[in-house]
């Protein structure tokens, strides 16, 4: 058996992988390389509706990037409310942990409120130099926008474990302040990216009581620069006037079904947050009864589109994959399943590939831990019936999968025949870009 | 932003990858493509002590590949006894649930035993064909051998979801029985492997009372024919005379610091079988007293080098990875962060891209859900300090971690600094090699 010089092989491997990269898109700069835009990105940013009271503004500090907007402001009305969602992880960055303390925190009446992020430098894993880094960024918008510290929430993003130059970000505030704006969301959407290669908004509109309410949203995923985690950054905005408590409620509700049900590679961000501001601002009643109703409807779309916007621009993604198990016999065992499913790099490896091959489906329901039972299970590559009472469906056609997983847009349904529980989550493939992106070294 | 047309990209990258594969190795015949031996396979198969009363033999029966030895016997001696660990998967095979089932069996002294297994068909999620071609092949081993069914164990490793032409085996049998020899046990490790790049064999001997003990073993796994699961299939002899129950506990107890402690690609399979035999033909007493600690240790030798033998043929792998945890909170908690490690896909394409991305473990950590503070963690690469007091080591030096990274065989030490629980675990990089073996259409 003789041996092939793989190290060889996977250097002009490489090679060839960034030449690919480099392809499709002119290069901005010679500092930085173009990066081909996903192919499923949506067409274009969506027209999101301006918010009353919510007002962006972004610019180039130079933290990480050259020649590129890379921190965002937003000033947010007297009286606005805050709510929000968090990255549990144990290693969660300084201005993770600093908005958490502040979504704690009782505010007076009426007070403005900020949300500054910056991307390039994630700011974790700084030790004491990352607390005083998230003090002196609040800090100076406070001053400059005339509210307490309490109230300014900051996000970083990008490379783990440096000190955030954040001289480079204090330096801007001003300049950020002078050009802040109710039309500049698509800016802020622009300024928050890693090596997303798309910008990401959404946006909806409810009938309120005596007027509209608007809802528009922007959020940041699984680009990356290596060595990033596929961080997620997301901020809402909407007019609607809403009591603290009832918008935290829905946000709580809410993330479990879009955020935190879409996996790119199975690593959890130190960094992700989820920020939903509302001025109060529309001319419609407070949000209550079935207002209350469509509105949170209403925002969780806006978080669902977000969310699958984050997975359609996952690393290397070229399919975006539905995996939906029902017929569970707890919550906890719909997740267990369905999460082994999505993040198992054998099933993601053969989407990739097209091939239709549901044993692997098989085997990550086996890993799960969840109960299941073999001559129970049904499994549909969407309307498609492949297995059932333990065995494959005899009516099958292996080209019907083949055929099937030539779409961009796949749903793997899995009932597992004991209960009434159910889960969905949604993924990418797993292809050589992927492995491209995270093994390069970091330059 | 221009689109690329990642498809076409891909497929071309795939066609460029699957030549890599076919270089470094003469092409055997037509019907198969010859593969690159996996850069951190041992230099040979070892020389194996026989183990008397256990006799090897292998055929080409044709199950799936063509033109290579595919099914293995072996016929154990009477008086054999058999210990074994199987997988949790809740979608195991057929043969595994007959082999759990075979092993709890009261079963007449001194009856002879026997072990077949076929690669290319893992008989799992067949219905209940899957149970009836266990039945046949086990009956038509027993009846060739003149030993009860109940003493035939059987282990099959392949495609999932394919019913298992056993006729083809069955056909064999008298053959397999013909060729049996004490001497044949590396064409046993060969007839096993499936793309596995080579056959893996360990032993051990031990000074008992009166006589020399021998223990050898084969194994196969990580390999992988679209579209199997990197299933893992081991078989130990040895001939010490010992109690049916010291050696399952000894089996029990040192598989979790062993096969339980390696993971390519953290998809659990639906074929794992470990099974140990002991003939009791050595000419040392019983295994008892200080012997038995000796002949454990051994054992734990031979199931150790096995281990990491299947992640040294980890598909596509370029590098041997051990993630060592200590000063966790429990047992649970070293496991949970050992393995969050060296299953994130981030850490292991950084690996792969030899970049001493030290953030990414910290992310793999806080993820973990183990509990872990950050002021109290330390990390190193080897014997670097890379990491301590909740921020980057001021002495450590980036060129040092890029230098010790070009290395085949890294450590990455953990130490969480809460209490003295700890776990090692060993795995292999994430290559676009493993994307494209998994990615491939099976055909």
């Amino acid at each position: 058996m003789g041996k092939t010089d793989w190290k060889a092989a996977a250097k002009a491997l490489k090679k060839k992988l960034r030449k690919l990269t480099d392809k499709g898109a002119d290069a901005p700069t010679k500092a930085k390389k173009a990066k081909p835009v996903s192919p499923l990105a949506p067409a274009s940013f969506p027209a999101l509706p301006q918010i009353k009271g919510a007002e962006f503004s972004a610019v180039e500090a130079g933290v990480r990037y050259q020649n590129r907007k890379d921190v965002m402001l937003v000033r947010l009305a007297p009286g606005t409310i805050m709510a929000g969602a968090f990255t549990r992880s144990s290693t969660r960055s300084a201005c993770v942990r600093d908005g958490q303390a502040k979504l704690l925190m009782k505010v007076p009446d009426g007070v403005g409120a900020a949300i500054i992020v910056n991307s390039g430098n994630s700011n974790a894993f700084t030790g004491k130099l990352g607390d005083q880094a998230v003090a002196a960024v609040t800090s100076a918008v406070a001053k400059e926008l005339g509210i307490p510290a309490a109230r300014v929430y900051s996000s970083s993003t990008g490379v783990i474990g440096e000190p955030l130059p954040y001289d480079r970000i204090t330096a801007k505030v001003p300049d950020l302040a002078k050009a802040l704006t109710e039309a500049a969301i698509e800016g802020a959407a622009q300024a928050i990216m890693t090596t997303d290669t798309f910008p990401k908004g959404a946006a909806a509109t409810v009938q309120g009581e005596g007027g509209v309410i608007n809802i528009a949203g922007i959020a940041k995923g699984s680009g990356m620069i290596a060595p990033d985690m596929a961080t997620m950054l997301v901020y809402i905005f909407t007019d609607a006037k809403i009591s603290q408590s009832s918008l935290q409620k829905m946000v709580s509700r809410n993330v479990d079904g879009t955020f935190n049900s879409i996996t790119v590679d199975s690593d959890t961000s130190t960094s992700d947050t989820l920020l939903v501001a509302a001025t109060g601002q529309s001319a419609a009643a407070e949000v209550k009864g079935t207002t209350a109703k469509a509105f949170e409807a209403a925002l969780h779309g806006v978080m669902r589109d977000l969310a699958l916007q984050v997975v359609r621009d996952g690393e290397g993604a070229t399919k975006l994959l539905e995996v939906r198990v029902t017929g569970a016999a707890s919550d906890e065992d719909a997740a267990k399943v369905a999460f082994a499913i999505a993040n198992s790099p054998l099933v993601k490896t053969a989407v990739a590939g097209q091939d239709p091959n549901w044993g692997r489906i098989v085997a990550a329901i086996g890993k799960s831990g969840a109960a299941a039972e073999r001559d129970k299970l049904t499994i549909r590559f969407g309307d498609i019936l492949v297995a059932k009472n333990g065995w494959r469906n005899p009516d099958y056609k292996e080209e019907d999968g083949a055929s099937y997983m030539q779409q961009p847009e796949l749903v793997f349904a899995v009932d597992l025949g004991l209960a009434k529980a159910k889960r969905s989550v949604w993924t990418c493939d797993l292809t050589a870009r992927y492995v491209a992106i995270n093994a390069d070294y970091r330059s």
